[in-house]
């Protein structure tokens, strides 16, 4: 659904709008015939928030394709993910609070591993800590040199670091250096479309001279760089849906994301307790918020089955303190599947609820993949129709036409 | 779907399609865990229908939006509801048969009540009578001079009218005078796009004279318009489908409609058994029939449960009347949702049922919106490929590509 059109249709109440974003949430069984996470998970709170709802799967972008974060949740807050993409560099950026100005190049940078041929060992640098990092960035800082270009380069966290170009004339239309393969060198810098020949030959330039500034810092003795992207100009969710929005998440690529739509972030604690309370303490301010769960699909990436169920049993019990504060609409999904046996992102559809007052019941009693399929919201549910049809419950959107 | 790419498939034959449209049909339980009108009313003849044909949900515009009655119609129509918009100027004009020429300009009026400063006391002033507005009309006619234009100010009924000007450059891309608010002041006319200087400045001349002349004529004593609008250029219905169609409806708005996209309007009476009758009489002369059931609406907006059960059982006693005449499909469904307990048109999807010798059967035997959820459709069938769907099932579609 375009934007436009739905923000011609908003109208202002004092309803209230809570999405609760499992991470990963959908899955797969382990054994033929078995129960996916969800499914194995006891979760008496959400089955009965979906009794009351609407239930069904809903689709990230389109059938069989598998989301990265940034698409998987831009298109849950009603961005077509397909028209609003997002470059790992500004996402980093983001994320650690860098603040990015028009124009600026930025890339999300690995330290890596080569060996005397310059064939890459290892993509991670075997995991440098965060601290080695740092000294890294900035020894790389300090000795490079480019042509009329600022250099940034900070860290983001283990051997993930943030590269920022800052000058006239750059294009972020660059493909990534990092091959995502072990045994291969990495690639040369190239434009994917006019005008990147200066962007390109200070790209090489950089990479020609961390090569040198690092040669002795085995094993992060190479960079390699991907998700080359300069900020975007997209319209506002607060804007788009006239709702003074608030992010609650810990991690910084979730904060990075939910800022770069212009929701206000919340400062929260680790654990999803602390997620929670903070839902609480601001339930006055704002008009939606977005509470981000992480661990359930570091789990289903880590392949651990029992530790996903685990978590997802942990929001079931914080949602009597969600539900006691009366929201007008309560959203529960995830930005993707991330089955524990596939032990990464996946294709498949996520379950999805919406309870609100004015939601038309299905069958569904109980929160899982194979009983949304039945719900009423259908197995094939467009994940950017999400937010207008929240909008809808909320009763904040007028009719169409006369 | 395109309509063009429906035109070109098109093939005649000798088959009869009836779209039975109750207007609202979808609703909401007023009880938590209870029936909607069309769950609660006793409908063996459309359960009969829904056992032997295939069921589902449709969707008028996109999950979420709430169609006004013009978009709710044209969907189902196979228009576009998002392409093809027409204003209430129009829409007016057609509901009291006037023929608006090409390059004419329409706008909804409503005879409202101001105060000394001008300022909103009643939209409606007091729903002044018919007669009343007749006389009011008459008075503007004549008594207001516009230069290089042609004027025309007809009843509608209550108090509203139709404003047309006719003459040469005009536009119909002006903002609502109407600020829909008590309290405010009517807007001045204003454009949204270019060339509209010369429509502005004779709506500017036609309120201010209004205003004159009606001064003395407390309630009535200003006009609010709405809807500035020109006739679009559309396919017509029977020639994107090739059927020869025939719209039985007793209210102006959708008799309008109909007119609008080409079909014939059929003299019927005001009652649903008129209805019926009408199309009984008629059935040898077209191959389309579109038959408009105001009350289920009406009641809804009302709020009234009880008497929109009644309404479409009151239908359900009714299609023998149909089956009888041997239809080869019959489409029954509506033109968005109008939940008693919302007194307003929703965004809930709309049950439908096609019957035709040709469906596949699902597994639902009752009509209405739990089972539709389970039907043949699916839960999220589009409105614009219900004509499609049926001129399929009338065999009166040949394949696409070789």
């Amino acid at each position: 659904m375009d934007l436009d059109f739905v923000t011609k249709l908003v109208k202002k109440n004092n309803s209230k709008i809570v999405l609760i974003l499992l991470d990963g949430l959908g899955g797969l069984p382990i054994e033929e015939d078995g129960f996916t996470e969800l499914e194995t998970a006891n979760t008496p709170n959400l089955d009965n928030l979906a009794k009351k709802g609407i239930c069904g799967l809903q689709n990230p972008i389109e059938n069989g394709i598998t989301p990265g974060s940034g698409p998987g949740h831009l298109g849950i807050f009603g961005y077509e993910p397909k028209k609003y993409q997002v470059g790992r560099g500004v996402l980093a950026s983001n994320g650690i609070d860098f603040n990015l100005e028009e124009g600026d190049v930025a890339a999300r940078g690995n330290f890596a591993t080569i060996n005397e041929e310059g064939k890459i060992n290892d993509r991670r640098a075997g995991r440098i800590s965060s601290e080695k990092n740092k000294e890294l960035c900035e020894m790389l800082c300090e000795k490079i040199k480019l042509q009329g270009v600022e250099l940034f380069v900070k860290t983001v966290k283990e051997h993930r670091f943030l590269l920022v170009l800052r000058g006239k004339g750059l294009s972020g239309d660059l493909y990534d250096t990092d091959p995502q393969e072990i045994g291969k060198r990495p690639f040369e810098p190239k434009g994917f479309s006019n005008n990147t020949e200066k962007t390109v030959s200070i790209v090489s330039d950089f990479l020609r001279q961390a090569k040198e500034v690092l040669k002795n810092e085995h094993p992060a003795n190479m960079v390699l760089l991907r998700g080359f992207s300069q900020k975007p100009n997209w319209p506002s969710f607060p804007d788009v849906f006239g709702l003074k929005s608030a992010a609650i998440a810990c991690y910084p690529m979730y904060r990075g994301l939910a800022k770069l739509i212009g929701m206000d972030l919340l400062e929260t604690g680790e654990t999803i307790e602390d997620e929670f309370k903070t839902l609480e303490n601001s339930w006055d301010k704002y008009d939606f918020f977005f509470l981000h769960v992480k661990k359930t699909d570091s789990y289903g990436e880590d392949g651990n089955f029992d530790a996903k169920v685990n978590v997802i049993e942990q929001v079931d019990k914080l949602i009597p303190n969600v539900t006691k504060l009366n929201p007008d609409v309560i959203i529960v999904t995830g930005d993707h599947s991330t089955p524990s046996i596939l032990k990464s992102h996946s294709w498949h559809p996520v379950p999805i609820l919406i309870n609100s007052k004015y939601c038309r019941p299905d069958n569904v009693d109980k929160f899982g993949e194979r009983n949304c399929i039945t719900g009423g919201l259908g197995a094939n549910f467009p994940a950017v129709n999400i937010m207008p049809l929240a909008m809808a419950n909320a009763l904040r959107l007028d009719k169409h036409g006369a």
